[in-house]
């Protein structure tokens, strides 16, 4: 097996509430799951997505696709993968989400986010130099 | 004005809770909306989801691409529009979300849906036929 | 029949999203149609919670009561209504959930807010005004 | 200081989607953190909540209370804590919610479950066996 890797992964467990009356995880959570791992990882880089909205600079997504693969289900165990690369101002993040301990690929994810610094969409320095070493 | 039009349009407005910190909709709840819309559609064309799902046939989610224009807010309201085309098995949703009244476009996204009928990728006649006259 | 009247009563209907596996309404998505229907209350009052908040006014939930009667399930259309007291510096709802067309009690609850003020705990003018002809 | 005790602890940290404009939790999500703690501590147990519905029991929420202390914000981390004891036919949960490190009680609550066997309230033998040693 050729194994992909990434420079952020985040172990993560379904949670039942997340399942819809289909048994799975209803499509909009795995937006979620890929939030709150892009946030865990500006948090491993020193980054802080709430510290950065209460001084004026809003990450927003601008674009995402999002391709399910295999539906996760309640009691599932997740792991929660990240890369990033630089396209103009917009930092892009390719994310898959495998179910474990199968390695099973669940969704495979392109999003696309940019910075609003006080109302105005602009390149963030501060990002820049968290990331830069991964561009 | 070159007005674009669909098939089906509902009236919706933003709740609270679906803000987030920076204070516009949280991405996620975008699949929501049009989730809602997509169920509701196939209520005024006689099918419900869940009684689908109830005879062994569940339409899920295998493709989405969402292009964020701009956020909703607190207090918007909001006209949540949808076409539909058929591409070998999938049922193809072509989404739009536009802010009322000012008819801002907000959000464009097509989300590619497929059929597991007993557990198993299939057409599925009844959405045929409930849906050929818009093929 | 001795009917039970509301100040405020506010239409709604399930989302197929906010069913659980059990094919019923999760039990937190009711505080969210509460929260909706006390939010859309003040707007009809003239008072907008986002607007308060923008100026330093904070409302926020200090204790809840839930009693759940019968389960909302898909397609479910319901009526969310309201009644209002003030307790000291509380601002005290009563609000009930009715499953329609067939008026069935689906959710009885208390929901006790209070206002925080720049920070600090504090009874609210501008509510007191907007709300003293219910008290 | 006199530490409670609990018999089941969950680890767990806020999610920035959680949080509403105000910066804070919103009210609903604690009922999704209890839920989750107490699906988990069944899963310790050996029961499966999912696995339980798909044999005809539903556990279903009948009553909650919920004080509500202190807010969690965005990057916080806190402790879900549950008892339980039995009222009749109902299994009662006390649960708590702490802010970590610094253990701030930011939540009380208790949770009244019934079972639903084959569509009617019932004794469940198979949680009082589970359940029987906390009793």
């Amino acid at each position: 097996m050729n194994k992909k890797t990434y420079i952020f992964e985040l172990p993560m467990g379904v949670r039942d509430y997340e399942c819809d009356v289909e048994g799975i995880v209803n499509n909009a959570n795995y937006l979620h799951y890929m939030e709150h791992t892009r946030h865990q990882f500006l948090l491993t880089e020193g980054v802080s997505f709430i510290d950065l909205h209460h001084r004026g600079i809003d990450c927003v997504v601008a674009r995402i696709t999002v391709n399910y693969k295999t539906p996760l289900r309640s009691d599932d165990q997740f792991l929660s993968c990240l890369n990033i690369k630089k396209e103009g101002v917009k930092y892009v993040f390719l994310q898959d989400i495998y179910r474990m301990p199968d390695r099973q690929l669940c969704m495979r994810a392109t999003v696309e986010t940019v910075c609003i610094v006080n109302g105005k969409l602009s390149d963030c320095q501060e990002l820049n130099a968290a990331f830069g070493k991964y561009f």
